[in-house]
């Protein structure tokens, strides 16, 4: 099968390119830890490392990046679409690289900025992506709904007529991994069951006591900086093990998320939908546990699936010259 | 004046020793970096290097000490006093130290561990001498009320009669370090204004309209993860300046406090009474502005003056023999 595109998740810390065939095959894959953080100065270099042996990028085959490549840390700064352009013109607000060699067609897509009602305002770079990808695969209508895409940075999005109508951006990961690496409770949550995996993904998890607990914490009192010390409260007190305290903050944190998500949920229609989770399986897990807690649905969408759909879907598009 | 207690503030990073006459007066004071934590194994001999040329010390003068001193990471671990102690009941249960040498009457401070009728647990240590101090200053039946006590781990009390009836701990100065000093908001808050001033304590910040704003939002949302990557969202598309970053994270932080109070006060009085913080001036006004937002009545008790209160009262008290 011909090559038609090489797709490039580009993030702070890794990268994940895939040479893409018209229809979609994944015909090779490369991930390496040259995430944008470390390439300041060397993209082009480093970008033709990524695709080097891969014959066809030095035949004008088109590249595109997305995620932190993007942004004001990464290779050029693209700047966000705004909520009223459709996520299905992405490719057409593809940005060309400005230093790319002669005959190097090398994009970066644009992240989303989106204001709500209220004026408040929330940005993504990458899920965009992923969401088209969601978009072709499940055509427009049925794509219509609430998508978490759960990370160092939780997003919250609704899809109406392949629109993002709202974003609500949740720093989960990245404060899970602070509480674990620093401070009072990072003692107790070294030795946790979940010591030996990264972040919150560990597949345990989701069925521990302890995880269930936080979630209903969050559920019933939204006062996070509180619940934290109540870990270390009943840490000391003997009330909670040290091994399940990692189980427990993880609760409290993702919690949050559809405790809010449950607040905010203003329709009916919120309160019943299906959510849909784009991630990897022990973290899907996870919120499949808390979908459950708040008796809604979930649907989880395979997030290596979801951007071979994306990069498939380019493939297929034509690109701004 | 005769010498008649050492009184020592003996927290996890630094100790404070003050030598107080019968009648008040503080006659010496020191202040060094060996907190409980830099003291393992050594705690007898740092004792006695913290009070050596106060002649008296030598004499059978009564120690005391507060804090973290008597935790699992200090001296000896004092057990918790419950709820139904009385405050006024401290010296009674105060716990003499078990290595100490002949003719050393050195005696360790219990703190509080307050289970709510729901079964939560919370727990202090350092602050229930304090607070005894207030009831003494005070007067038992004017002590009634509402206590805040800001810092690393910020504690809001009710005392009722001169009992600990409410206790409730916010990881309020350990999150705002963290994020200050990791992760992605870091860079930032790193070049905020209050950059020079350690923790939250910077003067200028309570009438900051970035604080403010950051109280507004913790009271109107109290997704605490989500606004907290709002003001990373803000500050990527040139809403928030870099340098006002701290001061918002500073007012969500310490608002999620009060908004939590508000949300928590069940009963009439607890949204019209008066609001005690015991604390350093700079954390007050923060604190100030805070119930000006929330329309509460605030009096400042200057937390030296308190701690000085408490010592005094400790010295006219019998200890255990």
């Amino acid at each position: 099968m011909t090559p038609a595109l090489i797709g490039i998740d580009w993030g702070s810390t890794h990268r994940r390119a895939t040479l893409v065939a018209a229809d979609g095959t994944s015909l090779a894959e490369r991930v390496d830890g040259e995430g944008a953080l470390s390439c300041a100065g060397r993209f082009p270099a480093s970008l033709e490392t990524l695709v080097a042996g891969w014959p066809e990028a030095d035949a004008g085959l088109p590249v595109v990046m997305a995620g932190m490549v993007g942004s004001a840390i990464g290779w050029q700064t693209v700047p966000y679409l705004e909520r009223d352009t459709p996520l299905s013109d992405l490719a057409r607000h593809l940005v060309r690289v400005n230093d790319a060699p002669a005959g190097r067609r090398w994009f970066i897509a644009p992240g989303y900025c989106v204001r709500d009602d209220a004026g408040a305002v929330d940005v993504m770079r990458g899920e965009e992506t992923q969401l088209f990808g969601a978009l072709h695969l499940l055509g427009r209508g049925a794509s219509d709904g609430i998508y978490v895409l759960p990370g160092t940075h939780s997003k919250w999005v609704r899809l109406q007529g392949g629109r993002v109508t709202e974003l609500r951006t949740y720093m989960t990961g990245e404060l899970f991994a602070l509480l674990r690496q620093h401070g009072t409770l990072a003692s107790a949550m070294q030795t946790s069951r979940s010591s030996d995996a990264p972040g919150l993904q560990h597949a345990d998890v989701a069925s521990d006591p302890e995880f269930l607990r936080g979630v209903a914490e969050a559920a019933s009192h939204p006062a996070l900086t509180h619940a934290l010390f109540g870990a270390r409260a009943r840490v000391v007190t003997g009330a909670l093990a040290p091994a399940a305290a990692a189980a427990y903050v993880s609760g409290l944190l993702i919690g949050a998320e559809w405790a809010d998500a449950h607040r905010g949920a203003a329709s009916a229609d919120a309160h019943s939908a299906t959510v849909r989770v784009i991630g990897e399986p022990a973290l899907a897990a996870l919120h499949a546990a808390c979908a459950r807690h708040h008796g809604r649905r979930l649907e989880t969408l395979e997030a290596r699936q979801i951007q071979r759909a994306a990069w498939h879907a380019l493939a297929n598009e034509d690109f701004p010259t």
